[in-house]
């Protein structure tokens, strides 16, 4: 496939090291790794042109910020052809922070955050269920995430 | 609670912006937020002595880079006991980029990602049928990832 | 949460006090922790005006009385977004003693007392299934109830 | 059966009261009923003797306690007939306040209360599950009690 | 219960042994349990008027008799009120030779017999799926019937 | 096959009579078939012999003789290959009226019946749940037998 | 039963061979079966005429051709009657390769082939649950096709 | 992937066809797609030496040869670790036809073809389950095989 043509192990050991985290600079990485800083900055432009670099995000700790429960719901629709429907109005659930639309008993996965009890309750009834075309979902309260970490890309 | 008695509706924007783009440079913050580029930097060095903060990661598209399959599995244990051993073992395959601790059927909701079907068929066969007290686990691919965005903190 | 920042050890050994015997004279009580019969009084008077205490009951042997069967019925809607109607109906049905809104596989948790098998079959086949919005429902015939005791307050 | 030869709908009218306020005065219940203080009295006198009448119990509201969370736990068994060594061990968890014994596919049917998403935890992981015996278990979590009321004697 | 008032150990040695042979002449059990053959007599006339006895049947092999698959199905419902509808559609289809009401996962509990899986596909495709109603079955193929007996009177 | 060549309409006719009700005399019989009571004898004799017709049986109705509870298990295996041994066990539970070995989610499907809920708790927990190689039982008590019919002969 | 009363143990042995080599010449499979060509031409011929032989394809490794992924489909019907209609429809899209009607909680199992990841989603989502009838489908992926061999002849 | 680099739309129809008609003469594919028998059989050579052609089979109707009935089986390892051990032992059942190691909760997925319901009862109950490492099974059998047929290469 000509899309990882261009890529090499340095531009994965590059990926790797601003994986874990975005903000060194492109001379430590370039240190690390035994090349100047301007390759480095010539790659990362490169994979940015190439889509494989799509951004960047801060790394936050939910539970201090007063978000105690995450949790997953696997949904089952109405009719299987619903995904698409359904999938865009659960986009519009600010408390929705992912959608996986998967093989398997559901059809669709998904991860909620929510702030306690009270709120999930909420986000359950008067937000997740009044989406239509889901007919039942099963929820999954998450109880530790035990840690949640990049692709091993070397 | 105390953990988020320092934190107001300032620290939150910043935090809102840096989780979009963990680059995103102080003053171009503190304009669009209009607070000083200073005032910035002191809410983010005390929001990392809080532990809120917890570092930056590089956003790539696997696919791109020739992950093609990524998988939930929902774990069953030998006993429900075995959580914290099977855990630590699951920890130290790289392919398992996550793992949750969850209420529900399953004891443990691991997500997987793997090159091709050849790849998935070793991970499964040859790593997660291996750690000791898995008793069975069932395997929820994922066909599109449709978004994973941050916690809606504003 | 401000609600029990008025709450201290001696409203919590009062009420575990009476959760077992609604009915010990506040003399008693106060002899038991060392504080006054007034005392006790006015910390019931508290608790009441904060919603805390919602009265009392008597407790009785319904197998005594001639109630020998009861059972929890896990209830699949035809819509998770009935539940509200649902549960209006089932709380018109005197042989529901309780309602739960649940994660997990069913929407509703519901306990049932009921004479006989005959009564079982007429309150299953002519009471719940009559309600509207219910698609199918799943019985657990209580046994034996071991015990069923108050909250573990001190 | 003999058991309830002795009961008419008298003393079912005086439990049935007694049962929506446990402290109701015999006097109050007497002029409800139409009949003497007395004659409540001798009443209830038999239905302690022949073990109907078990005591008496404050209600409470949980949640403006600080309990939040309370769910039920279905259990499935290492085998069957390990019952009654699981529900002694269960029985020594002051957050499990019911057990039931049951037909269908739990063995086990159990309410249990805690304080936030963080005591869940360890009541699942570092009580529950440590009990031996238990295979494992589905969690879940009652986002509202509607309702819970006495059982309808008149 | 008034209906087995006048059942006495007597009565119940007669049935058991006309359960395992309806056609032993009455004064072999009266030899067997040492009354008179005119009290046979009588007590089976008390017990068919009192409903009791409601008839005999020969009992054959069905395989012996070209019946080759006996199967058990598990049927659920569009709507568990449906359940008299369907029961009256089901008893039209000789092959369904019983019916069972049920608590569980299941609404409705058929007993089939058919000739062959040729046979077994006509039930089930062109009869029990064409009743309206039925949302979905699941069919336990008997491979083996060990036994079939009477209650355990004696 | 060879077994049902003897076999032809007036046998089936014959049958199928009898179990309606097998006391019914051989005249009788020939009459309303058109032969003779001696080919009926002879018709008996022979499928007898051939192990077709394997005796009969009294109908009685256990709710009228205070058997008020049926119900159906399907029982799991600790392992498939456990189905003789169990099986020998659960045919000396008097409780245990007919088991079948199947195909499906179950490995055995059994159906006991019981005086009462507290008689279904001693055969569940004291005589089932005693027998060795049973993992878990799914219990379905049945509110209605609509109807239990011999197989359609003609 | 007539159809096969014409088929011989040299039939079975000429089919046998065939059947894992399609192209063995007569008179090859005459020298190891201790007949002559002319003898198996004959077979062959009667067996054509019967209906026993259907015709002759082929074997590929789809893997080696690019079709990296084969899945198992079961279906869940909106209605069981629905079965012709939606094996009708799935019969038009060309990465479905087989299709049965069975027993058990799915009504139809379906193999299906693709390409990779990205094919499957278009087979599942674009195709499969375009089909009117379908309710739901559970997926499961074959990681190893371990063998796919003849029925056993001889 | 190199594999494929040599296969053009010639050598896929010249598979097309022999997958209908594995006898179809190299000259009759030449006139059919326009190239000479020569060449087919050049293409023919090189996709066996590429392991692409396996090699041919006759197609034969089970039924008409008193193979009555074929099922699916859904195995339930003990430890999802015994698939090889497993697989071995399975593939020494003749009955046994295929053999697929999947995702989802079966850990493997085998098709079994039988004389009759006695047939399949001992390939159940003598052969299948007697496979150490096998915690249970679930059986689909096939009322109709609707179709089975050739990936889709052109």
């Amino acid at each position: 496939m000509e899309k990882n043509l261009e890529i090499d192990k340095t531009d994965l050991k590059i990926l790797s090291l601003l994986m874990q985290d975005a903000k060194m600079p492109y001379t430590t990485i370039g240190e690390k790794i035994f090349v100047s800083g301007g390759t480095v900055h010539v790659r990362m432009n490169k994979m940015e042109q190439m889509g494989i670099v799509k951004g960047s995000q801060l790394i936050v700790d939910p539970i201090k910020l007063g978000w105690d429960i995450s949790a997953f719901l696997g949904i089952y629709l109405d009719k299987s052809e619903l995904y698409d429907t359904v999938a865009d109005q659960l986009e519009n659930i600010p408390e929705v922070v992912s959608i996986n639309y998967t093989t398997g008993q559901y059809s669709i996965f998904v991860k909620i955050v929510c702030r306690d009890t009270q709120h999930l309750r909420e986000v359950l009834h008067d937000k997740i269920q009044k989406v239509g075309g889901i007919n039942r979902t099963e929820t999954f309260i998450s109880l530790e995430e035990r840690f949640n970490r990049p692709i091993p890309l070397v």
